[in-house]
Order: structure tokens, then C-alpha cells, then sequence
């Protein structure tokens, strides 16, 4: 079975300067996939520079959703901008997922516009994955439902769970719930109530997972409101940026931190390797009736082939079979 | 003037053997300082090793409040622990300020119960200090309050710009509160409110922070509320660590990469000497009619003492006054 990827050439902070060759390395990496690229025909063609792949396709579209442009106002007036087309392949079935690294609102409401929500799913959560002492952690949501309820919070513990269960064939993955104190009575009204539903889900529910209990992998999914996670994601950039920086700084001091520098350059780059965020690009927009991936804004090629290489995983596992073959639970709930 | 400092020798994890040490550096450091040891005199006794000291007394207290201790339980039966009898210090005026390194729940409670809040805040907030880019920021809340109102968000502001005023001799600190996006009709409802009253409060503020922005230093002071705070901070933590110990496999992962380690070790020394969460330990209960400073509970002699010095550098710079000085603005509000 071949996996058809719809990729929003034209989103982003770069355009088709990253997501074509982006494209070309994901059909040399993938034999299985094919892609359609997204966007003004004459960008992409210039990107492609001459080079033509039997897997991959152009479908020309006229208008760009702006990095800043209302959600609503995007869907209104910009019918035929890279985003809407790329989504609109989805929906019509012609693509089987659509990645974009464009305006992060503007996708979820054009996306949940387009193609619905499953039954029993309000809104998209978005899903990403971390690095861990052990492993990977994936959670959700990351900035897509400021206010959630607990049944939210239920929900995105089974959307997530569906996801790792399908991607990573785990059976039975651990689903922790974010809070601030490992005991029961911590924590605010609709984390206690939501660690409750999850408690009788049928999940694999290991209770509440501090700040720190993310990146120290206690479990496969954690789940929290959209602000908390967006905060958590962004803090943790911001630190990782300023010690890259420190580092940087200190190994560039002298002459003689320079030399040392040379000599370590290897295993900084092993260990840069390892925490390299851009292995990590690509989140999902889950609860929709379609594969949506949302890659980072700022995303370069290497990053950008990546959340590619993520559409095509949650495409090729079923992944949203599996989400719905879980919705009974939710109506049990 | 001299500022003496009530010690509750027995908090925390690890009691007399840390803060006892921590306490003996503190007067070293600061001639103005005097402590009062509050503990099971036998224990401080031994800790003392015989050592005097002319501004160190100790004060017998034969309870302690354990770390998973209920606060109420604590406020009602351990009347004679060391943080209780700490605090009372402060409350008689012996003490000018009061450090522990105890259970957070309990050290809140009892506070508010002795000391009593200032007029016009409701519960004390919990301000630590991190670094930055460029140097470093106050943050508030870290986990006192869970559900926090827009009034609330906007009395950390206060009360935050009143203690790095005060500190740090900074006439018109900035403000900025924590939020997912820059934009105005970014985040929910609260803190889209608090925005507003910042905006108009006579503060000088910055307008939203996203959480890379608190590392980046784009204000000296961040509010939020304490659930995003407390996940914020120890998922920072998290992170920190898993960083840590990467770069150390890394360094060790086979002799030559030792002997790079070797050369490289001053440069790596000096820039874990530069994040060194133990410089920064020491939050500020704020709102509270006398200066609590919690400690991290795993906290070091070297991280103890820091707390000490910040709880001296509190009263010195008279923030209490400070804070009440701008309370009139929230009545306004």
C-alpha cells in the first residue's frame, strides 16, 4: 500500500526552500510514499530545480494562509491557499495525511472545518513527542484547548494512548496526567476529576506525572490542558536554547577552551544529536477525521522530512482506526 | 541594623546535617546576620561539632513536621515543631526572618496562620528566581495556588515588582505574565483579564511572555498562575537533569572521550557553576506580614545557604514595606 502525503508547501517561516527538498529526501528515504506538493506552481518548480520524481506530483494553489492570519478569516476568504488545497486532498481521499508548517490556529480550524471531528470529539488536540532519560514520551495537548474539561483530559489520554498503542505496537501504553504533587489531592478541580475518569477508563492509567516526571519517561502518554502543555513545551525550549548558548559561550572563551572544544566537538555533537529537536518535529492534530501533522514553524529540511516521516507512520498505522475502535469508551464515560 | 534569621534546622530532607553547616557559612559570609537555630538542640549540637559562635543561638523545639505531613494536622498538632516555632519567631519580632527547607503545604499554612496575610492579598505566592540569557528573572506563582483569579494574577505582579524593586534597586521593574502566544487574544480567559488590569495598574508591563521568553529575560518579573508555575519550573528541572546526565554519558562513554572530558573539564565546570539551580535557591513567600523563605527540600549546605542570604537580602531591603507601600493599587483595581 502506497502512503499519499499532502505537503502545505508554502507554510512556515521558509516555503518551498525547505518543504521541497524536505520532500525529495522523505521519496528517497520512504519507497512507499508519494507526495503532492502543495503551492504556487513557479516557487516549487524553482525548488525542484529540474529534478522531477515519479512519486511526487504538483497541484498548483494560488494564496498562502499568513503566519498571523485569523483562523476564521482563512477560512473564509482563503479558499485556495496551500493549507485549505493540501487539506481539501485529504478530505477528497486523493491524499491519505497532509503536513504543514504553517499558521498553527489557522490549520486546526481549517482542518476541523474540512474534514470534522470524530464522533464524540469536540476539538483537535495536538500531540507531539519528547526525548526522555529512557525513550520518548508523547503529549498531548500542546496549545490547541486552552480550557479543557476533564472529559478532555479523558479524551486526549485516549486519543494518545491510541497513537503510542498503534505506532509503537505497545499493547497496553502508560498514560500519566500532568499535575504538581505525585498525590491524589493535588492539583486543581478538573485534574482531580479528569484523573478519576481515567482512573476507571480501561487505560493504563499511572496516575499524576510532575514537571519533571516528563523527561524522566514515568510514562508513554501524558496529558494535561493545552495552555500547561504549550507552556511546558515553550519553557523547555527556552532553557535548552539558553544552555546550547552557555555552552557555546564557554567553549568559545580562549584560545585554550577552543582547542578543548575541538577535541570534545565529537561528543557534543553525539550528544547535540541526541536532544536534537528536530528528530522530534512533527505533532499531531488529533481527534480529526484525517491525518494532520503540524511541523514547527521555524523547521529546516532535515526537521520538516521528519514530521513527513511521522504522517506516513500514523498513516500506515492506523492510528485513527484505532482511535475510533476506542470511542466507545468515551461514551461510556 | 542586624537581621537575624530564624532556621528550621530540621526540614527538609536532610535536617541538621545540612542546615546546621549552611547556617555557620551564613554568618562567615554576612557580618550583619544572626541566627537562631530552631531544632532538636541535640541534633544542632552535634551538627556544631563544638564549633560557637557569638551570633548563633539555638532555640529547643522537640516536634517536626514531616514532609508528607497534612497541613492542618500540622497547624493543630505540632505546635512545638521547628518550623512552627520558627515562624513564631518572626511573629514576636525576635526573628526577622524565617528559612526552611520543609514541607512547602505546611510552611504556607502555618505562615498565613501566625503571621497573617497583608491586607488586600488573599494567600502567599510562591517567587523564586531563575537565570536568563541575561541575567535572571523573579517568577510567581510556583505552586501555592492552583486556581488562580485575574485579582490574584494581578497581586503577583505587584508584589513581584515590589520585591525586585526593592532587591535589586530597580525603579520600574517589568512585568510580563505568562501566556501560549504574544498576541492579545492569546490564552484564556483569566489571564486575557489579568493582561488588562496589568495594563492599566501603574505597573511596568510587558504585555504576554510565552514560556521560552522567561529563559530569553523579556521581563524581570513573570506572573502565572501556580499550577502552570509549579509545572513550568520542575519540568525545567526535568529537563536540566536529563541534559546533564546525557552530556556526562557522553563524556564517558570510552577512554578517549574521558581523556576530551579531562581537557574539557574547567570549561564544563564553569558552565554548570553559571546554571547552578543551587544559586538560585530560595523562594519568597510574598503576602505575608514577615519574610518565609523556603528552600528546595533536597537542598546542599552550599543551596541552604543561599536561601539564608536571600531571606537576609529580603529583610534588608525592607520588600514588606515596599509591598504594603503599593497595596493601595489593588484597592483601586
Amino acid at each position: 500500500m502506497t502512503v499519499t502525503v499532502a505537503i502545505d508547501c508554502m507554510g512556515g517561516d521558509h516555503g518551498p526552500v525547505v518543504t521541497v527538498p524536505a520532500a525529495l529526501d522523505f521519496l528517497h528515504k520512504r519507497e512507499d510514499a508519494e507526495v503532492i506538493l502543495v503551492g504556487d506552481e513557479k516557487s516549487i518548480r524553482q525548488y525542484l530545480k529540474g529534478v522531477g520524481h515519479p512519486r511526487l506530483r504538483i497541484r498548483h494553489a494560488s494564496e498562502v494562509v499568513g503566519m498571523d492570519e485569523s483562523p476564521a478569516l482563512a477560512i473564509r476568504n482563503k479558499k485556495d491557499s496551500s493549507m485549505r488545497v493540501a487539506i481539501d486532498l485529504v478530505k477528497s481521499g486523493e491524499a491519505d495525511a497532509c503536513v504543514s508548517a504553517g499558521n498553527t490556529g489557522a490549520l486546526m480550524a481549517i482542518s476541523r472545518f474540512v474534514l470534522k471531528m470524530l464522533p464524540g470529539i469536540e476539538r483537535p488536540a495536538i500531540c507531539a513527542v519528547l526525548p526522555t532519560m529512557s525513550g520518548h514520551v508523547h503529549v498531548l495537548d500542546l496549545g490547541a484547548n486552552v480550557d479543557c474539561s476533564h472529559e478532555h483530559l479523558l479524551q486526549f489520554g485516549i486519543m494518545g494512548a491510541s497513537l503510542v498503542g498503534a505506532v509503537e505496537h505497545k499493547d497496553r501504553p502508560s498514560v500519566g496526567i500532568l499535575n504538581i504533587g505525585e498525590e491524589d489531592i493535588k492539583g486543581n478541580e478538573v485534574v482531580k476529576l479528569a484523573a478519576e475518569q481515567l482512573k476507571t477508563s480501561g487505560l493504563n492509567f499511572v496516575g499524576n506525572i510532575e514537571g519533571d516526571g516528563i523527561y524522566k519517561g514515568e510514562a508513554d502518554v501524558v496529558v494535561c490542558d493545552g495552555f500547561v502543555g504549550n507552556v511546558a513545551l515553550k519553557t523547555s525550549e527556552g532553557l535548552a536554547q539558553m544552555l546550547a548558548t552557555f555552552l557555546r559561550e564557554e567553549f568559545g572563551r580562549n584560545l585554550l577552551t577552543r582547542v578543548a572544544g575541538l577535541l570534545a566537538l565529537p561528543i557534543l555533537k553525539h550528544f547535540k544529536q541526541r536532544v536534537d529537536h528536530r528528530r522530534y518535529n512533527g505533532a499531531c492534530l488529533l481527534g480529526l477525521k484525517g491525518v494532520v501533522v503540524k511541523s514547527h514553524g521555524s523547521a529546516d529540511a532535515f526537521a520538516f522530512c521528519h514530521a513527513l516521516e511521522r504522517a506516513a507512520d500514523t498513516v500506515r498505522n492506523n492510528v485513527l482506526t484505532r482511535i475510533v475502535e476506542r470511542i466507545p469508551v468515551l461514551e461510556n464515560a
